[in-house]
């Protein structure tokens, strides 16, 4: 059920600024401390038991074991099943309370009937669970009576549980992965600073793969299912302060305790970008998110009123959350509004305008001073406006001065370059020459003490388009593939968030 | 400048039924006509003099007259150019006055200021122009003089003009193909049942890298530039009327005249899919556009109610662009808004019924009858509402099972069916196991004089989802990758067009 403090959010009014709601230090932030610090061995744990381990190839628990060794875990790793006495040339234990040592995480990959006593066998010996099996609360009635089950015995024990009914924990860092899926069918990120926080363990195998295929990297992933006990409130408050993690992604459904979630998202959103997509938004949507995980979703204006309260940066799907991922990667946001389109194509310059202005950019003009600069520079048809249309008859040189003159000093927060590659005259050596601009004048900005800018590559098409914006990619300059795409990832740059007005004073 | 018929669309209330302006009879519908038979030359020439030809590879000239050799014209090619006398193994001449026969088409890749003499030399020769060239009226000045005077030209002398600054038309069926796009760099498409009409150049070449990317084939595209003579309208009466082509897309920064574009466009409408995207919606667009093709805008409103009211889908922008390209290649509009959602990713699941009902599509619950049906035959924790979630146990069957019993009849009137390809037990075979289902459906909908309905794949994910997709829609099933994506889609084949009231009574 959705708790009343966070239904209290409804009363909030969604235009007030962000500010921190009242007691948000002493009591608070010293239990979102504690429960950071009490959630840190699932990102370094020294141990893995595998509870319901088996050497069948098609088994989730093979799968897990495979990945682990694949990731390259360096602690221990106990498979425990009695019908095996090994398995992949680790010995194999009849349960929990077999094995010697105590234990970091234990991993459930077991029908939900045979959880809760197999956790009973481990009672005293690990810290922590990873309850991977589904037939729990999402499926009412007995499932929901294992859960509250489930729920007590972490309670009592102190046992610390993620799940069930997740993927659990993918981490670049700490070499885990319980993702119990196919590695030929689903591809894995690389390691980078991007942290994401889901209930859905298909969103979850869904976005590594995504990003896997963009070349975006991260640092962990945590898929908590039903949250019988960890929740996003701890995982946020663990993120907050995690050093690796430089970007916060949540996907939510609903949130489990409403003023925990609150001090969580707001301290996480003060030292770092955290973005969130909410799902369920609409009346068949939340519908369905009942039944997916056994939570209430909620009013999405409540949620729309929190998630601003925290700062948060709220995506508005899937699509919008991919150009999050992909903008935050290379940049922080905070830039302010006023964005300068410089393009080769008229028709996609106009595209790109519309698409900026109808998310809140301001497509500003270029001022009649730079007009005349840039005259000097470009082709002779080329439009000097905003955008700046360099025409079909461009050259690579063309790109670089017209970005040095139109976006240099103040008049621009931030720029979208537009890419066509079927004129002929421009080459490969354009992404260097952009590059190159934007670090020149980022660096006379620098010695101005003006701030910092950043630059979209904005490059729809086909393969060859795709092949030359791998080369953007590796200068670190993000390439979006259309005008609406380029717009979002603008607009989520432009935001002026609580982490970017802490940095900048 | 907007003309006066056209601004008066403004004041028609857009959410007025759609109707037919009442002088779509007699004297507009023969001068529609007449407009379109007086440019079937251009889709069927016999004879292409191509003037300013030259063998320099680099030059565009070059390019086209390879094009031409690439694609197959079979007419005849005659170059023209005074410095040269064989180009490609072609005869070259000195001017279109040297040429013994009467001409199709002459294509002009000439500076501006030589378009006007060389047209000259052909008249009485050539019955239209493609004039590629920029540094007309998009350039103002002296650029906006020749561009007058190419008009006086036309109009006096009968001669059809296409452009200038466009580029032209590239056609599967007549096998003409005057873009001048490198082959290395753009992708062309192959044959099918797309029309595309474009002021934008940039876009025209942006659009069918996008559409060959993604297997779409294409009809007849036509770059019309600044139409000092033939523009939209026209053109609209000629695909109206082409049995080659079944949809219609419409790139529209500005209308030359709103009277006959309006007839045109509820002619075309009535007659097949008429899709437009207007650019230049918002004041930074529209700055741009005047400069882009020396055209006005306009104001949006006025566009939208006019676009309602001869029957044309409006699309957003360039997403949705792709979207109404893919699905339009697939299905014809018309279906009705209750969708029916199946998925075997909880989240994903709601992302697409989030993204559905936000675009007017109704997630309308499963009757109970059906979901105690689908209960035998699902796995033991799948969702039955709608989204139907199969989860991560589903296999091929569950997905033939569910979409039979829940697609049948006259409960829902269009489908997503969402497959994420992590669980391990989908295969291949999944594809045709839908594709039969889904016929089998059709075959039964048939007997029982109920409407055929369509499904639409929505498969977010990586290179082994990408590799599946195609296998989709190797058999007519279009496959889109965000569930936005499949939500706009649906969408627009939800809309009761003028054309699917024609098709049904």
């Amino acid at each position: 059920m959705i708790p009343e403090n966070f239904l209290a959010m409804e009363t909030l009014n969604p235009d007030s600024k962000i500010s921190a709601p009242k007691p948000f230090v002493g009591k608070a932030e010293a239990e979102g401390l504690r429960a950071a610090s009490s959630l840190s061995f699932f990102f370094k744990p020294d141990s893995i038991a595998l509870v319901g381990a088996s050497p069948r190839p098609e088994s989730l628990s093979r799968i897990i074991l495979e990945n682990l060794k694949l990731m390259g875990f360096s602690g221990k790793i106990y498979p425990v099943n009695p019908k095996y006495k090994e398995i992949l040339g680790l010995k194999c234990y009849a349960s929990l309370e077999d094995i010697e040592e105590n234990i970091d995480i234990a991993v459930l990959a077991l029908p939900a009937s045979k959880v809760l006593k197999a956790l009973r066998q481990g009672l005293g010996k690990i810290k922590g669970a990873i309850v991977i099996s589904s037939g729990f609360k999402e499926i009412g009635g007995a499932g929901a009576a294992l859960e509250a089950e489930l729920k007590n015995l972490a309670t009592q024990s102190g046992i610390r549980i993620i799940g069930p009914n997740c993927l659990g924990i993918y981490d670049t860092l700490s070499k885990v992965d319980t993702f119990f899926i196919s590695q030929e069918r689903i591809k894995k990120p690389a390691s980078g600073g991007l942290s994401i926080l889901t209930q859905s363990g298909s969103f979850a195998s869904l976005i590594v793969d995504e990003i896997a295929a963009e070349g975006i990297g991260v640092a962990r992933i945590v898929s908590y299912g039903n949250r019988v006990d960890v929740d996003e409130s701890e995982c946020l408050f663990f993120l907050a302060e995690d050093e690796a993690t430089k970007v916060v992604l949540l996907y939510v459904e609903s949130v489990k305790e409403g003023r925990s979630f609150l001090e969580a998202a707001f301290r996480c959103a003060a030292k770092k970008p955290l973005v969130a997509v909410k799902v369920g938004k609409m009346k068949s949507g939340s519908r369905a998110a009942i039944s997916h995980t056994g939570a209430v979703s909620g009013t999405y204006e409540a949620y729309k009123a929190a998630f601003r309260k925290c700062g948060i940066l709220e995506v508005e799907g899937y699509e919008e959350l991919k150009d999050a991922c992909k903008v935050l990667e290379a940049y922080r946001p905070g830039f302010g509004k006023r964005i300068l389109i410089l393009t080769n194509g008229g028709g996609i310059g106009i595209n790109i305008a519309d698409a900026c202005e109808s998310r809140g950019l301001a497509v500003v003009p270029l001022s009649k001073a730079k007009e005349r600069q840039l005259l000097k520079k470009i082709p002779p048809f080329a439009a000097t406006g905003n955008p700046i249309d360099l025409t079909g008859q461009v050259r690579d040189e063309h790109y670089a001065e017209a970005l040095k003159i139109a976006f240099s000093g103040e008049e621009y927060d931030l720029a979208i370059v537009a890419v066509l590659w079927g004129p002929p005259l421009i080459t490969e050596k354009l992404v260097a020459r952009i590059k190159e601009t934007l670090e020149a004048l980022n660096k006379a900005a620098k010695e101005k003490r003006q701030p910092q800018k950043p630059v979209l590559i904005c490059s729809p098409g086909g393969a060859f388009t795709k092949k030359l914006a791998k080369k953007f990619e590796a200068k670190g300059l993000p390439v979006f593939y259309t005008p609406e795409s380029a717009a979002r990832a603008a607009a989520i740059l432009s935001v002026k968030t609580s982490e970017s007005r802490n940095r900048a004073f």
